[in-house]
């Protein structure tokens, strides 16, 4: 893995969380996308290397609204980039990893992504990505 | 804010995720060292410019022990490096955060750090960090 990609946060309100990040982070939102297969609206900020990405569900059968009906507002994942995501969906496989996707996906940002189960890393939900 | 300096994960027992975290990311555990004044015993990893940080109570009592007890393992918070603790705490109370800290105190891997009360970010536990 070459670096945390980004965070991704679930929040209820894009409209209300991008002026709160823009305050805390002291920066710019500087992308908006809607992921239709995903059912949200993210909103990115950089940091660094890393990115902030607030996800808003479009639908209540959205994993994000489950997320937040369940837990609330707050870290739903953490993405690491990696140079090869099929290599390293291997290894991790390997390693005794359970992975939720056989093939990576389609993910925001030009991505493909692959999740892991959080049964396996502590109930971190992790995400693995590789630029497009 | 400068990066995202680490992210924090709550766990159980150092013993069995530093492991486990060596095998998911790839890579070796660091460095190790307890923060009595948290009642933690900590362990990171890096990735890029980010590390990781494990965190396990050593005492009941402890905020972290307090955490798996109510929510499970897990990410805890995010930190971000600052280049001015005092600057950026003075900026983000203007702008209407509530800090838990009204000076800075010692933390882990050489750091002065303030959290700020999740209860303004979204359910995000936010720590600044500047080195020491």
């Amino acid at each position: 893995m070459l670096k945390v990609e980004h965070i991704g946060i679930a929040v209820r309100s894009l409209e209300t969380s991008i002026p709160l990040f823009q305050r805390l982070l002291n920066s710019d939102c500087y992308k908006k996308e809607t992921v239709e297969s995903e059912a949200v609206q993210t909103a990115f900020f950089r940091q660094g290397e890393t990115k902030i990405e607030l996800l808003e569900a479009t639908n209540p059968g959205s994993t994000i609204a489950k997320f937040v009906d369940k837990k609330g507002e707050g870290i739903h994942h953490i993405a690491f980039e990696v140079a090869d995501i099929y290599a390293e969906m291997e290894r991790l496989k390997g390693e005794g990893f359970t992975l939720l996707q056989t093939v990576p996906k389609q993910g925001a940002d030009n991505k493909l992504v692959c999740f892991l189960h959080p049964k396996d890393t502590n109930s971190v939900l992790i995400e693995l990505c590789q630029e497009i």
